[in-house]
């Protein structure tokens, strides 16, 4: 079971966030593994989910785009690809091992009718194809996101399923909260093996929650996001547990990418120590809060300085089923079974992508830039900024600047900011750079990269008439097709 | 008991640090009470250090400058002022309910003969009067910095208390710890009710740790002095337990001032996700990492969310001991005891000031800046930097800047960095002002400041010849006296 969010590395008590109100989820990391080094595969929500889901980068699986240079890009209503239909979602692999599996809330790889849940792996969905972000009414000139159950659309978000944008109000929290505990009380009854992806949204703007925890944080309108989700975890550990499956239930929270600072205060979290945010390959945009719960089989109270990706999720659950991984393709995802079981280490790289670039790579406590961008100056003097109050000389910038003969390298054990590069005359320098340098080459000259799916727009493709629309006079009429290539301005 | 050093708020494991290397502190919070929201009274470690012993405001107690506006003092050898022989000190109370004190480490209140632990109230005393960095030879024009057992020195830093500047290594922890395990059981074993003030400086540059911690962090050499540090509590909560007298001793632990990022990286560490560090009046500077534990009487497990002063160490420490605080002068310092046994909240501002003028007052979750000043363009362009890699603008500068009539208000539950003026022109920010001017009128119109003890400096007062010097052969001979009116650049 995966939980899985847009949350920043600092906003956990257990990550040191000051107001020390997720006490659920800090008593699951008390409980079970907690991974100060775990990594999302990409800044951004839609190539890091497709990641989860496939144990590959982005750039192998498609989610990315070849119209501009390291450009993050994502999947909005009128993005044309989606998920390929070659590749293997972890609810794909699953299902040989008998399992069923759910997903509550956000997909984000492609809401054309073939890359929706169903068509890839899942039995069950409730939840939404897009982000909850805009339109906020169907009159404009886009259609309103359509909820799912299943393979029916049920209503509109801002139309059937409210969030108030001027209070922050919405039951959503809650009703995905009910989903993963009905879902939960089914499965246990009928004693079925099941996968359960629990892909909620509160925390990305617009930011939102229930009316019982609005104004209750000391963080503001994310804060009471921060202790829904938190509230809504522990009793999902709970039913767990009442239902006697706690032992066999491999419990994993985390997040796709780093809390969004250009949304602050009000809907921007905590990265804690770390530099800038969502949209950049710095640690605030990629290192995520992450904690594994196994109560009988994972240790309480350990802590694991092992390099964890999103993508070691496939291929952990894949053998935590008994299922070798499919060896047709290459797979970023390591299993971490050693790890969560004995604490073991494994040497690995991570590599930070934006788009069709690797931006940077970490190995050990060294982690080396090869181009450094923080975003656009026509954006930055918009007033969109992803490092607000964050600025390092040679490291921040609004231009891409490349360091593939130098790369600028930081040692992230004394250095959690990235503010100290690491002379380049130095002993260490060239110490690192060799044992970094073969990685990389090694990478990139393997790497064959998949057919890029965010490279084009059509408005004719946005969510007019999902299926089940009829049923609900939901349907809308789109425009003829006209496709262009889509602008990535990150 | 107190123990007390230089620690940047996110240094411990439980306050956030990804390496987790602080698996006995972060215990001690698992068995005792957190407090996120703990201050110093200064950004530097004199003033603090006066104000913990005193509980007072330096401003009131004497730790300031009148020699320029907003300048952060500190005691140097050259120094001639120090401790008042007016202020009470925490040793000297408790006294009188028969209590016996030490304090081992770093004094910092004036190293002149009036104005040395023993004559204020110790009864023991090992360590130094100063700061251990420079001079590293007596040869130089500057005398190297005595180490006293009770009132005679037996030694001096880098002579015969080695600290290896290039290696790091030191033992000197090793033997501030053999001191308190020492102290602890001899008092166990009398029934002596006592006092101890552990003071170590091992973080404090040129950083240290021993040789069995040198390159044992993650985080390099200020990484190997926290996990000594760390190592040391452990042993000394311990020792207590085998003493059979954890029960009866209230122990706590914070620190003097934020890390010191322009000792960065190798030197600093880590203010998590605050503003700034050392000598600022931004959280970075100020907030500390706090923890209250007494097995028994404070319940395992609590978070408080209590805005705390060193200050109120002292107050606090009377009324476990039973004593009336005195009244014939104004405290600071809040009674803490019904916070630590119910966890219950007292209402009241922390004031932020820097030498002689309040910078910023906090309130609740709201903090206001009337002055604001990062360091000097001068100092800055030396290559010093309090806040590398931060700039907020407006808010962070090399220019004071005075901000009386219209202050930067931050809410520090959703914005922790300082990166987010709430706007002047929100009812937010009136309803805000109107809260915080009335406590701020009243504190400026009460206050009668203390004499300035940090204004006057002469090479005459070093630590030529301490009491005990000619048994050693280690007396120097210093200049005629030759007053000045100290510089201090910050």
């Amino acid at each position: 079971m995966i939980a899985w969010l847009q949350m920043g590395w600092g906003d956990l008590g257990v990550f040191g966030e000051p107001s020390k109100e997720t006490p659920n989820l800090d008593r699951m990391a008390a409980e079970g593994m907690l991974f100060p080094n775990f990594y999302s595969a990409n800044p951004l929500c839609s190539p890091s989910r497709a990641a989860l889901l496939t144990g590959r980068l982005p750039i192998r699986n498609g989610f990315y785009s070849t119209n501009g240079h390291a450009r993050n890009a994502y999947t909005p209503q009128q993005i044309v690809g989606g998920i390929p239909k070659e590749e293997i979602l972890i609810p794909e692999m699953l299902k040989k091992a008998g399992y069923v599996s759910k997903i509550i809330g956000k997909w984000h790889l492609g809401h054309r009718p073939q890359f929706l849940p169903l068509q890839h792996g899942f039995d069950e969905w409730f939840g939404a194809p897009n982000c909850h972000f805009g339109p906020y009414s169907s009159k404009e000139e886009t259609p309103n996101i359509p909820v799912y159950n299943n393979s029916e659309m049920v209503g509109r978000y801002y139309e059937d399923f409210m969030i108030n944008r001027k209070t922050g109000e919405s039951n959503l929290t809650q009703l995905y909260l009910e989903e993963a505990l009905g879902y939960i009380r089914r499965q246990a009854a009928s004693h079925q093996r099941f996968f359960m992806y629990w892909a909620i949204d509160s925390t990305h703007a617009p930011v939102y929650a229930s009316e019982k925890f609005i104004g209750k944080s000391q963080r503001g309108r994310y804060g009471d996001a921060v202790m829904e989700i938190d509230h809504s975890v522990g009793l999902i550990l709970k039913e767990l547990q009442t239902q006697g499956i706690s032992e066999n239930t491999f419990v994993f929270f985390t997040s796709d990418n780093g809390a969004a600072l250009m949304s602050g205060p009000l809907q921007a979290g905590s990265n804690g120590p770390f530099l800038c945010g969502k949209e950049t390959t710095f640690e605030g945009g990629m290192r995520e809060p992450a904690i594994a719960w196994w109560p009988g089989h994972i240790k309480a109270g350990q802590v694991s300085y092992q390099l964890g990706s999103v993508m070691d999720l496939f291929t952990t659950s894949l053998s935590l089923a008994g299922l070798q991984p499919p060896t047709d393709r290459e797979l970023d995802g390591l299993d971490l079974t050693h790890v969560l079981l004995e604490n073991r280490i494994i040497e690995r790289p991570i590599f930070y992508y934006r788009g069709n670039e690797m931006m940077a790579v970490r190995m050990g406590l060294y982690k080396a830039h090869y181009w450094t961008w923080s975003n656009s100056w026509e954006e930055f003097k918009k007033g969109i900024d992803f490092c607000p109050g964050q600025s390092i000389p040679v490291v921040t910038s609004h231009t891409q600047e490349e360091h593939t003969q130098q790369p600028i390298i930081f040692h992230l054990g004394r250095d959690l900011g990235e503010k100290y590069p690491i002379s380049v005359s130095s002993a260490e320098y060239q110490a690192v750079l060799k044992q970094i340098s073969p990685a990389v080459e090694k990478h990139r000259k393997e790497l064959v990269p998949g057919m890029p799916q965010l490279n084009m727009c059509d408005l004719a493709v946005m969510n007019w008439a999902p299926a089940g629309c009829e049923k609900l006079g939901k349907c809308l009429k789109g425009p003829e097709t006209n496709p262009w290539k889509c602008e990535w301005p990150h």
